[in-house]
Order: C-alpha cells, then structure tokens, then sequence
C-alpha cells in the first residue's frame, strides 16, 4: 500500500472540500445566517488540515489497482465526516449520526432524509445540502483529477474506482482530460437546467438548489412537499433533466462529434425503452387517480423518472398507488440509469450483460462445444466482463440480505426495510410504506441507520472500495 | 436432438406413472370411494401409451446434454399433466389449472394448494397428493434410472438435470447403482419415519400422508389445520424428519461407510449452524406468544425446519409472528436445503460457494496476480463451478423478476406476490400474507397461477431444463 500517496491525494481532496464551503458560505452572507460560522470553521479545519497533508509531494506517485479503492473508499468517508460537521456544530442537526447519515446520502447523491421538517434548515445549509449531490454525482475524485497534477497513466486507478458502471472508458486518451471533459459537459447540463428553472418562474435559491440536487441525481427536497408545488412547466423540465443525467455522458461526448451512431447506442436504447414501457402501464394503472389526462401522464413521467435516474424527487405519495405500479417502480429503482452517468442503481448495461449472458448460456448448454461471445452495440464483451457482472450482483445479493438482517432488528414492516434498502444501496432516497416519498428516514435506529449509510457509501462507490476497507487482508503489507 | 430416444423415455415415465397409481387406487378400495375410476380410467390410458412407446427401443441410446434436460423438462410436464387428470375427470377440482396448479405442486414438493377445503377431498385423492410429494422428491427419473436397462454412462445426462444441487456425484462408480443405493436410502427413512408416526397414535392412513409428505419435503396438508392438531410427539418426529430429508444423502452413504468426517462434511455443518442461529434467534423473537418455552422451542423448531427444507408444514400462523422472525423465516426459504436432498431451495452448498468466491474477488482485486482457488473441504473448487454457481444466481433472479412483474397485474400485496414467488421457485409451499400458511394459493388469477406453475417446475429441475424448453434454438437441428 502506498500510505504516502493516499495520504496525498485525500489531503487534496480535504482541500478542495475546504473551498466547496464557500458556496453555503456565500448563502449564509447573503441571507446573513449565523450559520456561517460553523461552515467558515468547518473550512478552516478542512484547508489547515488538507494544506498539511498535501505539504510534500511523494517522490513516487506509482498506483496499484488497491491504492485506488483504498483511496475511493477511504476519501468518501473523510468527505462524508467533514461534509456532516457543520449541520452538527451548527446544532441544526442535534444528532451526529443523523448528520452524518444526511450528509453520506447527499453526496452518495441518494437523497435519502431524516429530517421531518426541512424547512426550519436554514438556507445555508439547504444549500449545502444540494451542492453536495452535485459534487457527488460526477464523483469528486475525478473533480481532482480534472485539476490536480498526479501524473501518469496511474490516476485511472482512483478514477475507475470511483465512477459507476461496469467499464470505464476513456473519452479521449487522457484521464486528466476526460475528466475535464466530462466536468464542462456537468457544468454545462446543469447551467442550462438552471437557466430553464429561471424561465419556469423559480427564484434564483430555489433554481441553484433543483439544479444541483437534479445534475447530482440526488434528489433532497429542499420543501416539506417535494416538488408538488412547482408549476407543470418546473415539474416537466426537472422530469426531463434527471432523464438526461440518467444518461451516459460519453453519449453526449459522442453527439459533440457527429458520431451519431454510436452516441444512440444499445444501452441508451433500452433506457429509454423501459422508460416508455414502465411510464406507459403505469398511465392505464393510476389513471382513475388524476383529474386530467396530462397530470396523470405528467406525475407518472416525473415519478419513473425520478426513480430510474435515481434522483427521489417526488411530485405525488406514488407510495398510495396500485401494487403493480408499485411493483414496477421497484423495478425500474433496481435497474437504475445508464453506465457513466450521474445516476445510481444496477446500470442499465449491466442487466443488458446479464440478459445476453444468460441466453447464452441456454445456447451454450445446447451445443457444448461452441463458443460465443456475448455481443453489445456488435462489439464482442469480453468474459472477464461478463464475470465481472456477474459477481457483482452475487455481491450485491450478499450485500443486500445481510442489510436486511440487521434491518429486521427494527420490527419495520417488510417492504419498509426491503424498499429502504434498496433505495440506499441503489442511491435512489425513498423507497416504499414508512420510507415512502412523503415520509423520512427518521424512524430507523440508529444501528439501522448506520447500515442503511454503509449501503449508501458501498452502492454509490458500486461496493468493492467500501467493502475493500472491511477485509483484513487490504491492509496486510 | 435424438428423439426416438427422448419418446422411448417418456414412454417409460408414463408406464411408471401408470404404475404409479396403484396407490390411490388401493386406498379407494379400502375406503370404497367412487373416485377409483378416475386414477383406473387415467392409469390405463398412461399404460397404453406408455406401452406403445417404449414398444420398440431404439438401437443407439447414445444421448446429450442437451437431451438429458429436454428429458427432465419435458417429462415433467407429462408427468404432471396425467398426475392432474384424476383431480379433474373426477370432478373433485373442477378447474383444470387448479387440478394441474395441484398436480405440479405435489411432484415438485412445494405443496402449495389452491383448495380451501382440503377435507372435503376423497381419501384416495389425498393419497395420491401425498404420494406425488414422495414420487417427487427423490425424482422420478432417478427411480427410472434404477430399475430400466438404459445402458450406458449416457444416463448420467438424465439424472444431472434432474438432481438438486450445483454438483451430482455418482456414489458409486455405476449410475444405475447410484439411483439404487439412493431409492433405498430414501425408502428406508421414509418407513422409519412412518414407523415412529405410527408409535405417535397416528392412524395407518394419515401416518403414510405424513411420511411421504414429509420424507419428499413436500408439506401437502390433508387437514384444513395443517400439523397443527397432532401431538407435540409428532411435531417432534416431523421436525427432525424434514430436517434430515434436507440432508444430502451422499452424507447417509458416507456414515454407512463409517467415513465420518466426509459425511460432516462443510454443508452439513452450515446447515445445522444456520438452523441452531434462526431457531434461537426466532425462539427470543416470539416468546411471548406461547404459554411455555418447550411450547415456544417446538413451533419455531418446526416452522424453520419446514421452511429452510422446503417442506412447507404449519402448526401455527407463522406469518402473524413479528417482523425479524419474518424476516429471517423469509432468508432461510431462500437459502434452502442441502445439495442432493428431497429439498428445494437454492442450496446451502451455492450459497457457501458464493460466499467464498466473494471472499476470493475482494481477495483478487487486492492482489491482482495471486490466482487463489476456492476450496471446500479441503478440496479446491472448479471455476467452472463458481461460474455455474454465480449464473444460477443470476437466471434466478431474472426469473424472479419476470414472475413478479406478471404476478403484479393481480393487485395483491407486494409481500404476498414476492413470497408466493419465492416459495414456489423454491418449492417450499406456504408464504406469507395472503399466501401465507393459514391461507391457500384459490385467490390468484390464472394467468398468475401458471406463472407460478412454471415457477414450480423451473425451481424443482433448477431452472435449465424448462428454461430450455422455451430456447428456440433447442428445437433446431
């Protein structure tokens, strides 16, 4: 293990959370919060303590695949810690663990809340609350790469630890660049997102707090109604925007250049069309719920949107709907957004993977001696990626039956603790029953409540960096 | 695809089921019940066919993979269309998805029942429920396998497909050995079984129900009660007896052998552990509810052996018990029972092996160029087993996936559409709410009634085999 450079790396991470702080600090100047002072402390530790770390700069910079989970898993935590001081030293969030569970779910961009009533937060700290989503959705360590000298090809390390999907490709031959790259195609989606909501009538705080927690995926309601409020026009242009970010970004890299073919690839095309097939029943399903044809349509759209993007917005108690709707939510929440994007759950290539690995299984089962290769947009998939699939789900299953283990402690009802699982580990924030849309975390213990965190922390860092730390042979020379 | 040889299998099967029905036709004489000649009528239509099937053998037996599952599959499904007919020609189940709802249910040992009134069935009807359970279990193929001149190590195709369990040894060297030493063991303990039921006080009739319900972990009640009326006696010896039907009888052989340590093998170990862990832990959980602790011991004891076997028996309603105990009641049904048992389940064995193989991935993405193989009992496991282990994983899920989303369309609560699912995929019987042990599988649609048919049949043979069944390419040259 290479302590010198973890060490490096997460002081420069501490660094730039220190200077992230000046976005709720401007908030808390302007609408002249007291709350200030814990964010100006919190960021003062934050720079003394990263200014510290990131002193000397190791003489070797040399990565191996471990340093990068260590340094994905380990740096989420010190985000996440630092990220909660200021709710708690604020004392707008008397309990540390509920600071920490609200900050690990904004930057896991899950969205998940304990708070009953977010409207006594100050603005400072709604603010805060968002901005971490937009920091966390496009990962903040491929934020570093995108602006830091670590040199050499070794930084692919941390970023394919951090970013979410099966495979990490490089846009163009340089991580550092991709990562810009990327960064300018984030900040340039949610400019627009923005400067839409500016249009739709919602005032500047309310539009810089839906743009982050949208861009981000995230999905912190910022009002005790979510988004019921908001005019139809907000509610289609958020719909659509958590779509977009659902997306792969690579597709739109794909767009820049003409290259049109391949930016409407195979997992873009099944997005969309679970999209339109989950959005469809689920019309005919609640359609006796809504006055008009359009509002059905409208919250429909918003709520499958909200749940396969992984965001958590939510415009109606979809909690209330019909079992097959809420079946299909459950659904589309397991599958999630696309490779790449800013979205969590199980990815969308990763069920296409499963789907065609499975029938070619069948295939191979039939005629013994042929070997195929599973094929995806007529590029052959390699089995190691297959494998790779395929263990994280076995992963994933593990993961999930040992969370609803310890759940079951609670003596919640079984489709609270499944769906809050689910929700967590997917980064999506409500689930179903006690932890729908119109309740909150809350309830939960606190060792409940924990683990929902680790599930947070091991969905957004798609488990491996987070359940690196817990082996012990990680951390044997 | 040889297909003189699949028929002259078939042809076999229906001779044998013909055969079969000597069972319920001597207990309709006994009893003088009318419904003698429905089991007559269908028994020689079974014979006639079957005998002009297998009239002529075909001079090359040489058989495939590929056949040895179409085998399986199809043959199941012949198996339990005639095994339906006597229910609906004798008009005591007058649906004919019912009768064969019921007919699946007994051959694949799930037990679960769409009849309200299972008293008001004639006794005959009864027998031939509880002997499907026994025919089942142990695999009918098998039982062929033991008395049929099919010559050849090509039998081996035929009983792999059938057997539980991600790997089948042959006991000893020869198949048709194998089949024999199995159909002993399993006829042996069955009549120790009925014996100790009989010192129970239990009559003649009711004593063969329960050991062949019990002996192919079936859990067909004859009583609208279900176990709940019999002697704390008998709930003791039905316990234990479900317990070591769950046991792989590899083990059964090894202990006749004296080799102590490979019958203790890990399995049975993990077993035993996680039935002690659940006990104990649901033992705390429901205390409350009974007058005294041997009262509290032996519920919980029958109900955990009857779900983690996948007998699917009841003394009490299991499914009002608080939420840990549902939980945890819900984890043991899909771990399931030991590899090579009359159970059902996933497998104590797959799970151990996915556990492990997780251990090694965290292990691997550590030390990348260490190549560590899995082992188990001291023995290295293939990665060609890991692999099939983690591809079971994966069709099961997207098999449950697909069956929920059918069973959605009929509006029942979701933790009664997942438990009906999961209980029939495992065939374990009972789940819980609405399909829980006091109630019956009469309220679901038809459409959600085959899907569980299909869920019997796919989780009994272990999915490929009927899976192939719907492949295309299985029927192509």
């Amino acid at each position: 293990m290479h302590y010198r450079m973890i060490g490096y790396v997460l002081g420069m991470l501490l660094v730039f959370e220190g200077l992230f702080f000046c976005v709720p600090i401007l908030t808390a100047i302007v609408y002249g919060e007291s709350a200030v002072w814990a964010f100006v402390a919190v960021a003062a530790i934050c720079l003394a303590l990263g200014g510290l770390m990131v002193w000397k700069k190791p003489t070797s910079t040399t990565l191996f695949a471990r340093d990068g989970f260590v340094i994905a898993g380990l740096g989420w935590i010190v985000l996440s810690f630092f990220g909660a001081l200021p709710f708690y030293i604020s004392g707008e969030i008397p309990s540390f663990v509920d600071a920490l569970f609200e900050a690990v779910s904004g930057f896991t961009t899950t969205g998940a809340s304990v708070l009953s009533d977010v409207e006594a937060l100050s603005n400072s700290m709604l603010m805060w609350r968002s901005f971490t989503h937009w920091v966390g959705g496009m990962g903040v360590l491929v934020f570093i790469m995108a602006f830091v000298p670590i040199s050499g090809g070794q930084t692919m390390h941390i970023m394919k630890a951090e970013s979410p999907g099966p495979s990490v490709s490089k846009l163009v031959p340089k991580v550092k660049t991709t990562a810009m790259v990327l960064y300018t195609l984030y900040l340039v989606l949610t400019l627009v997102m923005f400067v839409l909501l500016l249009f739709g009538g919602v005032n500047l705080f309310e539009a810089l707090n839906i743009a982050f927690a949208t861009a981000g995926t995230g999905g912190f309601a910022f009002k005790n109604s979510g988004m019921a409020e908001f005019n139809p026009y907000v509610q289609y242009v958020v719909s659509i925007g958590m779509l977009l970010f659902a997306i792969n970004f690579g597709c739109y890299f794909m767009l820049l250049q003409k290259k049109w073919k391949e930016a409407c690839n195979c997992e873009l095309r099944t997005f969309l069309g679970i999209v339109a097939v989950t959005v469809t029943l689920i019309c005919f399903n609640v359609r006796d719920q809504f006055a008009t044809l359009e509002e059905t349509f409208r919250h429909v759209l918003f709520t499958v949107a909200s749940l396969i993007s992984s965001t958590g917005f939510a415009t109606v108690d979809y909690n209330v709907w019909p079992e097959l709707s809420r079946t299909l939510l459950l659904m589309v929440m397991c599958i999630g957004a696309c490779a790449g994007s800013t979205g969590g759950g199980f990815k969308v290539s990763r069920v296409i993977i499963l789907f065609k690995s499975f029938r070619m299984e069948l295939e191979q089962l039939i005629h013994p001696k042929q070997m195929k290769k599973v094929k995806m947009d007529g590029r052959p998939i390699e089995h190691e990626m297959v494998r790779s699939v395929s263990v994280y789900l076995v992963c994933f299953v593990l993961v999930f039956g040992v969370s609803m283990f310890v759940m079951a402690f609670d003596n919640l009802d079984l489709v609270t603790n499944f769906s809050a699982v689910l929700a967590c580990l997917n980064n999506v924030g409500p689930g179903l029953e006690v932890a729908g849309p119109m309740s909150n975390y809350a309830v939960f213990s606190t060792p409940a409540k924990l683990v929902l965190i680790f599930d947070m922390l091991a969905g957004r860092l798609e488990l491996f960096p987070i359940l690196l730390l817990f082996t012990p042979s990680t951390w044997k020379r």
